[in-house]
């Protein structure tokens, strides 16, 4: 190994391969019980995921009603509820990786899928599971408390008193970029193989699929969602994520909750294609076109 | 190292095995010290675990005492508390997963014994551990709070008023799942192969005791502890771990804790059979079946 | 590998080598796309810092207003302020570590220009991109906040009242240097060497461009931000970023916020300054110096 | 490498060396320059630890007074505070890990000397070192809030009203034996080698005053400290750390807190005695005994 020392010029292409686009429509996939496999991922963590965060925003609306209760001190604050999000997708993200790629948000499977890392079936298939866990989960909070959810909002997201629908359209496709980015660099080969602590050059293609998604990517992921509702919980609630809302606003069902859904859906789709653009056309596709310059790239 | 490609046909049952089963009974732990010596490991956790959050329960308790105290917000607040359960079931998991597996949970023993990871004699054992030192570590607790302790309720974990025990047990049942599920991935050996960025044919079995349980993974665990005591502190106090339960009940020693009691142990224990169930037969018995498929099953 | 195992004395000048300083002016750079790159990367990573932390501290204060709502603590609190920026500086750096080195702030630019880790050029552009970023995000929540922006300050960073001049320079200064201190330590090529669990030997100059900046390294650069605005929001609203606090002074625009904005150029700077001192010339140098007595220096 | 595999039978004692223990005292470190580094980063780190928890407290204090100011929700709260205090251990052991490794706390120096890492003039200079940039760090912090410091407490560790000395001396003893457990279990080289995922038998003797401080390991020491905060501001103020309480002492200098001093470094030192105990004794001597059975130890 220590002879294996590569010369100053012989960073090739070979060195370094991006993995092939996934096909448009795969139908060999559609044999595989992996497949099937990560669509049943996706569906329980996207359960997981709204059971958790809204049963956290529910028990806090009830713990802090000044009607009820002189503790206004006592819940979690938005502060817990901006945990909850951030801290599951991390936790859940880090759980499925292995299996399904660990989306559990359409607009993260729009992205990907923009930049041909999952195919179209494949997309279909995760956003429909993902939409009936976040009915499910959202359902099993209804069902535990029963007296509390509807006068508590039900964890749908809606466009607060004071803002216009323009700025809760804009809130969201900033906030799904500051997501869908964070995805995008973290699941990045070239950083992985950077992070991987190997040289570039012993890794194959047959190593990518094993590094792809690095060791470290959940935390960053996680924190991402957990700034994004920090920042914009007060305005939108914080979708950014189209399958939360359209649970919450299911199970829910007043229309306002309704009447405010397309944000949620077109600002986090809008948000998620500027990411992949972003990152396919800006960040990495300089990097090929300055394949020669690139190792004067990484200062620092 | 750079020759040592495989070639697409190359992934062979002999490149990843699973460890074998451990057996039901194995006589031969009982003559070895590492098998006493992990029990140890587990009763000082677990000590140390209800020591520190039983604390932390108390002391906000007391320092936002109405009666007592104009400062409300002086506390760490539920958020706090969260952080406390979480934050210690990563140390204590960093700290013992190497000497015990890091359990300092009967109904994590109990899923892995399901799922054939430890004896039976190890698992029974280790509850026991367990269960003692969460006894000792509410006693000190009490110890040093003499006066606080029982008017603050002492830690013990009941169903809170208005809610009935069906959503208790709901409850303890989904949150164990969550915690038992991320232990599980986390100790995936098929995942430390992947996540150690080692291509999986240079493993062998007798690495794969080293590499069984991966460096990030208490920090996960950790973090599942904390959401799903941010989301059921208001239904349950959150058990989601017999022996916690058991050991507050038993020091603070009032009929409701005791009438709760059953509810957090039998949720808990089936959370966590649902969990090593689903980990077992959905994702990894399908990665054994569908073994001709398993390289296009890692997308992103 | 087994055998290759280096003698005693073998730990010669081959074994390790400090990347070459980069050059005062590299006329080369400005002819790559990656240098570009990197620019755009700083631009987009500062406005989006400036945007989630300038949005939080608004939301926070419009939500605790006592004249509009009585839930006082309804808001995220000074705590989740000071995790919105570590947090976001945590994310971004891990998104643009890559690419730009992921500076996102004119005093870690300053620093590593002194430590001749990035060319003037650089360092100037980057300033500008820094600047310009700022302002933008800042513009953002401006244009979404019209009615709340000013009403709570716009975020912009101002000696608090009963703190002199001096005392906001100090914090600032020291601040600084926690941060930079931080980066210095995160990035230094040795310590990727120890860190990566690869024997010094092995790594060549080829590998170090891929090591510099380890996969670890964002998340105490985070900590060290948010435990900074811990300590200092009650005085100066923490700055130790030159173009945060220019972004929301030329925003906001009061005459307060532009009569206290030398110190949070002037403080950030010489903190950076002495950082890089500490780090050069105390904590590296003396490596040099005492090469002989190296191996003896990492007890525990 | 594939080929590197060790047979069944393989595991000598040849394969896993302790690091002999630090001679007690070793004239030779007195000459290198890396032993007065060192020294400095133990000095700079302490300073730097204690003047921004401490700045944390008393801003805390400022804001939260009911006689200046009605947000009582505004400041950091104790949660901040433990924050603080948790998260600058980890910065600063991740910054100063390479360089002295990492103490910032006379009982982590001490723990570390019973077990023979250290030798006695190390472990001396190192105490030395560490109280007078603890003096440093509060003197900037009371020059920084000549008014507030006084008033509010001055950071100064005290028994609370209503405990005894038994009780806060034994809440000492316990948080610190958590403290340098969890030191002992992150600077374990056998487990360094096993998270390393590096097979046991290709590190030497070399490697392993590199991998001795593995990456993760900051991340659980701070938040052992974070935790203890959690659980015993309310009745010690916490010390478990004798620089932090001596500093803040002496720049306090009032009547109580030299009353109570003796309890911030008997505690302690009891404290890390036990640790060092548990772990050479109890965890590690155990697996000496008993290396034919060490296989079969790490289930799970």
């Amino acid at each position: 190994m220590t002879k294996d020392v590569p010369e100053q010029g012989s960073f090739s292409a070979k060195d370094y391969h991006d993995p092939p686009p996934a096909p448009f429509i795969d139908p060999g996939e559609l044999t595989k019980w992996s497949f099937y496999r990560a669509v049943i991922a996706e569906f329980v963590a996207t359960l997981l995921f709204l059971y958790i965060t809204v049963l956290t925003v529910i028990g806090y609306k009830a713990q802090t009603d000044p009607a009820k209760n002189l503790d206004q001190c006592g819940g979690v604050g938005i502060l817990g509820i901006a945990w909850a999000f951030g801290g599951m997708i991390f936790v859940l993200v880090y759980c499925t990786a292995g299996i399904s790629g660990g989306h559990i948000n359409p607009a993260v499977t729009f992205g990907l899928f923009l930049a041909r890392k999952v195919s179209l079936i494949r997309a279909f298939m995760y956003m429909v599971a993902q939409c009936l866990g976040a009915i499910c989960g959202v359902g099993l909070v209804k069902a535990f408390h029963k007296t509390y959810y509807n006068n508590y909002g039900g964890g749908a997201n809606e466009l607060a008193d004071g803002y216009n629908k323009g700025t809760g359209l804009g809130a969201e496709i900033i906030g799904t970029f500051v997501l869908v980015y964070t995805v995008f660099s973290a699941t990045d080969p070239k950083r992985s193989a950077r992070d991987s602590h190997v040289p570039v050059r012993t890794l194959s293609l047959y190593d990518f699929k094993f590094v792809c998604f690095n060791v470290l990517a959940p935390l960053p992921i996680g924190f991402a969602v957990f700034m994004v509702h920090l920042a914009t919980i007060p305005i939108t609630g914080t979708g950014i994520n189209p399958a939360r809302s359209l649970g919450a606003a299911v199970i829910y069902n007043k229309e306002k909750a309704w009447d405010d859904q397309w944000i949620f859906w077109v600002g986090p789709f809008i948000g998620a294609a500027i990411a992949a653009f972003y990152h396919q056309f800006i960040l990495r596709a300089g990097a090929v076109k300055a394949l020669g310059s690139f190792r004067s790239s990484s200062h620092v």
